[in-house]
């Protein structure tokens, strides 16, 4: 698997982690590919759990996605199941079938539906899922439930990743107290090979399915969809949240509910803290870069933009190189396609305006800008002078650790 | 300027360049930026010489580019004068008057319309052109002018460049020979600092200029339009092609003049040669990589899919490692947003169909795939099984010298 890559500089230590009412997980090695490691993570939700997901916009999804939006046709979940070292991508209806069997074992192991199954697959991608290993690993992993596997399921999912990925809040509906936490794996924006965005979040809070949709569609733009490390997207993406109602919360009645404000604040915040780790695990990334655009035509537009910023290998690189060149950034508004005018434009690094309306500003302090991309966690402005429309979004530098990650990393 | 880069592996040697009747030029060193080499390109073209360009779609372009499109307004040329070390972008009003004072001063020269001077300028951007060094070095210029200077013309235009660009073709027109010639300079597709995309291309032939602007617009398409190094693109790019008409062929009636048959082959493939000497010299390459799309819906969508492959970070340093990683080429369809459909999809790298119709070839040959993976010109081709859309496009891997490059440039 090439040579062992050293955790990330911006790695970050788990939080405390707790339980979730309704939720048991377990980490078995089921040597799908990786040895000498736990691949293989199982967990089980309390009968009524309802469940949103969002999945990959690739136009080649995996089977495990293909069976995920199927099975989100039902508002139910009762289990996930989560194989690391294989994708089950491009795997014909071979794929499919690899699906239907792990689905049938975990619902006969919990009798319920196939559809209440959730499935995922994150590794290789071509390569014929032994989906026998995973059978034949499941009653081990059924008799290691527990409520405090949390961490454990973190690790099992890891592929290029470095460290394992988590978060927790605590708040309250009506002033009954309700847990979310989850974990995710990730380290390319979501590349095809091992480096799949997948997010799991979990709530004992009573939340109808539907409004759990909207919340976790909110969520997910504000956060996964606006992280990016590489602009490849992966073909197995998926963010999924399960609530199980365990906390008997008074019921909500949509998801502009009041009762729902602190909640949905938590989740959001959760939702971001999990995709920052994603980029901060990105895969060689030793700076952080928040891109914030602002008084561009739209929000629409702004958020173009910033992903056109986030996601140019040269404003990427010249940040690995600690250099506030703020050109790059210019380029990368133009090219952008979205409305912008060179006289308008202004550019600041780390909170300090370097062009102004089309111009370098005469003169400007040098000293905090050079102080400010000597650190870890870089910040972009950038003002079109146009509108109102306004975007943030996350990545991280292009480095040599980028190439030698993935420039190696089937041999 | 940082270390100094080697010439790049697949660069190539200088053709046997000859003169075009009508056209002399000059190199010399204006000190712009750099010291020790010129940096200072002047050429004369013979009065009545028409005009075709095609300019940068980025949206916050230079000075120079806003320049030349107003020139443009006339079909007539008879300078162009081009500075490396400092690329007059992001200068507001400076920039403008610049543009205004160089050409003033060429205007004089040769007694024209300031509209007839063509101007463009390469290298770092924000900051102020010192056009008074460039104005200084003009009388040496004129005087060094002469029909067989095109190498010093091509080498006086290079920045990050690591070996000067030429093609040449001589044809006829209804038996009449005519000659065409030109330079180029770029190394990264065309981003913004040192690496902006630049050719000029002249001829003899006496061609109107709506035509040689069909001509040109169409051979640009399918060349510099389908080249990539970075996905970025330069607030500088240009590609001029100027006609003298002192060959003196009889006059032609459309672009589709089937008189003109002869010549537009050898345009496109001017133009072709020249963008791929582009490719060949893109920061840090080792190898030159060629998508050929087949089967898509439309030969736009085609063209999309094609670049989508071309930019991919993923795809691009798989190719550095000589890893024929299909499945990262199947991510980039499918993160393209064209309509795709995995089970129709088919992969090959250098001729050997890897992945058919939604699955990996059984027991494919692997050997002339690792064989081919070792050399310097790579070939992948995708089938989408769905139409008669198809496209081609060029570009080069992604590698540890991209990074060398672009994160220490300004340092």
């Amino acid at each position: 698997m090439g040579k062992p890559i050293a955790v990330s500089p911006l790695s970050r230590p788990l939080p405390d982690l707790s339980t979730v009412a309704g939720v048991r997980l377990s980490a078995v090695a089921a040597g799908v590919r990786y040895q000498g490691r736990t691949d293989l993570m199982l967990a089980e939700f309390a009968p009524g759990t309802v469940v949103a997901g969002v999945y990959t916009r690739n136009a080649c999804p995996g089977a495990p996605i293909l069976w995920c939006r199927q099975a989100q046709t039902t508002p139910y979940a009762r289990a996930l199941l989560v194989n690391a070292g294989n994708a089950n991508v491009f795997t014909g209806r071979a794929g499919i079938q690899a699906c239907e069997d792990c689905a049938d074992a975990v619902s006969a192991m919990f009798d319920c539906p196939p559809q209440d199954v959730f499935l995922a697959s994150t590794g290789v991608i071509g390569e014929k899922l032994p989906q026998q290993r995973i059978i034949d690993a499941l009653p081990a992993a059924q008799a290691g439930l527990d409520e405090n596997n949390w961490e454990q399921a973190a690790r099992a999912i890891m592929t290029t990743d470095t460290f394992p990925k988590a978060a927790r809040r605590d708040v309250t509906i009506n002033g009954t107290p309700v847990r979310l936490q989850g974990i995710a794996k990730g380290s390319g924006m979501v590349a095809p090979d091992m480096a799949t965005m997948l997010a799991y979040v979990a709530t004992d809070a009573k939340i109808p399915q539907n409004i759990l949709q909207s919340l976790l569609s909110a969520g997910c733009a504000k956060s996964f969809n606006a992280i990016t490390v590489d602009s490849d997207t992966s073909t197995s993406d998926m963010l999924v949240l399960f609530a199980t109602g365990l906390a008997d919360n008074e019921p909500v009645t949509g998801p502009h509910d009041p009762a729902l404000a602190e909640f949905t604040e938590a989740l959001n915040d959760l939702l971001l803290e999990l995709a920052i780790l994603v980029v901060r695990d990105g895969e060689g990334a030793t700076k952080q870069i928040r891109v914030d655009v602002t008084g561009a035509d739209s929000d629409v537009s702004a958020h173009r933009i910033a992903l056109s910023i986030a996601n140019s290998p040269l404003v990427k690189t010249a940040i690995a190189g600690e250099d506030a060149n703020w050109g790059r950034v210019v380029m990368a508004v133009g090219k952008s396609g979205e409305p912008a005018d060179r006289d308008r434009l202004s550019v600041a690094m780390g909170g300090t305006w370097i062009a102004r309306e089309g111009g370098v500003v005469e003169n400007y302090d040098e000293a905090p800008v050079v102080a400010h991309m000597k650190g870890q966690d870089i910040e972009i402005t950038v003002d079109l002078g146009l509108g109102d429309g306004q975007a943030r979004v996350w990545t991280c530098d292009l480095t040599h650790g980028y190439i030698d990650i993935n420039g190696s990393y089937r041999s």
